[in-house]
């Protein structure tokens, strides 16, 4: 099967969005309007727009915080929540697929759904069935490949800090970029945005050479290189089984190269900031200190991740 | 303990149901004023009848299919849902028993209860500790016996197919009739609402030759022999497990030999009718182009299971 | 990290309550006034007063009962309900710390949190946590040291039985006090609310004597000793696997040594009652007879639970 176009399966035929499934080509002036929409949210919490509303999580791969914010966010907005948890995928006891799932729950009567998947294309191919139904499918997180709501969040969050003009900011993202759908989501949306200085940090193995090629960003294997003179320091988590296997790190050493501590920050701008889409690892890739100080965004990240959430939630789900 | 009579110890003192443990005995008068009832819900969604009434999923077996659905037809029509779910029986962590767990649930104020159970006898068992306190049980599938809301979906589904007469259909029952709980719901109600042609057909061991002494109906080794000029194809799920153990089936040979494919389906009447409770297994009951296609009803199925279930619920919780 | 004072944490400026830790220094008066409070929710279910607050239920260990409870406690009150279940600790996929666990939810925008943790001293680094963010901690049974929730409804019906005046009541406390939250709550509020005569019993290895040194209780190694002339016996769940590992203790001796079953019973006053904070094991604990019978309180515990809840749960979210 060829995988639809992300980017063109999203759009209804009234230009308007209608899955999120990639940040891949919503334009800046979507994403103004988006932004100004998710202020309001954020203002008064926004109402019950969902109300009597089913709204479905759908969770092949396991995620408390993800999870956890989409239930929060479409209960505060009125809907009626059920969650289908670390839906398992062992040969064993093979479930019904992907699509079959979608369809079933968009037949009993699901206005959105959200999905994490450990596969690459899994949001179209479940966007496609949803659409059938007219149910709006939203990308929790899939493959290495995207995260759009994180994305929209990270950007957010920098929008109040930065201002709309993203084009004088240098952004370094580091640690476990090769696996990290956070990195992918976000250097398009900080491209859309007008960014121009994004650069990728980490250790060899987790932030190849080549992936310039693949992302179109400069690749430093130093650290404090990636650093110099940046405006904005977005940390990835690094998964610890990740350390192990094939080429070992330990959390130590990762600590000492590629962890952000207060010596670290000290020789940044004063007003950098640091971002982390959370949950962190202390004492590898961030110290306490610079995750509990004052320039670090990491909880202002999680409170705009709901109002940013709400603002994806009514915009697609509102009027089915 | 002698396990009381399901059917009379789900009608109250009125003559009302009070509890669904089964679908024996229940008249083709009270089904058709039911699915009367289910035909409102199906039509504008019912409202919010059951709001501020506590509604619980007690559920000894996994089960996300039948779980989502009473938790989103619940919440939809107005309930507080708590869940209990996959609740284990080994014996190395042995729980307090399933009467006093419907005990404790009742005293937390539950209006009704679904429970999903392997023993057979536990919708009885539980029924008679919840009428004590006055709580609604209702079964949600349990052991090989009865899946009683499976069978009035199931039922509803096809009125709306044939209508209300169901005395001139011809209707298979297709696969692991051994173990199907389906398939005995399914055989109670069909005859109740007056079919006379039944049939069952699957691998003898999975559906031996002695099941026509347990339900009455004609077994079939041979599939194009069983589906000969039926109107309805009931199709069970085959649980990989099965396929396995004792006997050995491989999915390909199961397929070939039970599946029904579009060979098998063009055989059959123009107007005849595929069903299935799911979740399917593609390539091994069925193929893609029948289970997608024009003659399945598998999500028709679905959806009305939203409709009689809210229909269930709102009859046996709006008044505790 | 010295843990701060747990009694003085949860204990607002302007003198009321703004988290549950521990019942320890709550007063004869604060008490009274609460159960009054609870009365209420018991008499008419207290109404919505938490439409749209957020509350999560933070598990690190897993318990349906508990967790169920304030589940249906909060969604009866019209909150919206994220339960994080079961949350691992393993080394192997190590999570966020427990105070990035709370600062996360706090960010989303939580009004309470209810925990349950397995380390002594975890619902104070959690108060600590969630005070910065104006969120109500609610200790959800931590560690051997407090379950102050099953203390209150403890407490709460026993009065409702016993009345205001505990300073009459002779109470034994019977089976694994040792690894007991409960029994360390229940002593704290049954000596605040002026009981003297309180007697702990058990096998030695559960409830040994220096007991009597760390909980100022006398201990008895004799059950029918403990029993003589009380009002009250307060049993507690022995986990199996307790009954295994270094000292075997068959289920069955358990029972003839420390269960309460008729003969046991019937020496005891005629106005004796009989408590447990469930989930009970019949045979080992206490018999089918003495559970059931007209002197237990156990469901009468599992009811008010929730009237004690819902008046915890309002004093502490409603006005955040």
């Amino acid at each position: 099967m060829i995988a639809p176009p992300p980017a063109a399966l999203q759009i209804a035929p009234d230009g308007g969005l209608q899955h999120l499934i990639t940040l891949e080509g919503l334009s800046k002036e979507f994403l103004g309007a988006f932004f100004a929409s998710a202020d309001r949210y954020k203002m008064d919490g926004g109402g019950r727009p969902l109300a009597g509303k089913l709204f479905v999580n759908i969770f092949f791969e396991s995620s408390t915080r993800t999870r956890a914010a989409f239930e929060a966010a479409a209960k505060q907005l009125g809907a009626d929540v059920v969650n289908l948890d670390q839906i398992t995928m062992s040969g064993e006891t093979k479930q019904e697929s992907l699509e079959d799932t979608v369809r079933t729950m968009a037949a009993m009567g699901a206005a959105g759904i959200a999905l994490r998947h450990s596969e690459a294309g899994a949001a179209e191919r479940a966007a496609k069935v949803a659409g059938e139904f007219g149910v709006a499918l939203i990308n929790g997180g899939v493959g290495c490949e995207s995260h759009p709501t994180q994305g929209l969040t990270d950007a957010y969050t920098l929008r109040e800090i930065a201002g709309e003009d993203f084009s004088p900011l240098s952004v370094a993202i580091v640690g476990d970029v090769l696996h990290s759908r956070v990195a992918r989501s976000n250097l398009q949306i900080l491209r859309a945005l007008g960014a121009k200085d994004i650069r990728l940090a980490g250790p060899p193995e987790l932030c190849p050479p080549d992936l310039r090629k693949e992302l179109g960003a400069p690749v430093f294997a130093d650290l404090d290189e990636a650093l110099d003179g940046v405006d904005v320091v977005m940390l990835l988590r690094v998964q610890r089984e990740r350390l192990r296997g094939a080429f070992y790190y330990a959390p130590e050493k990762y600590f000492a190269d590629y962890g952000l501590d207060e010596t670290r920050l000290a020789k940044l701008k004063k007003t950098a900031v640091v971002m982390h889409p959370g949950p962190i690892n202390r004492g590898v890739e961030i110290s306490d200190a610079v995750a509990d100080g004052a320039q670090s965004l990491i909880l202002r990240q999680v409170a705009n991740g709901m109002a940013v959430r709400k603002a994806v939630l009514t915009m697609l789900c509102a009027r089915r």
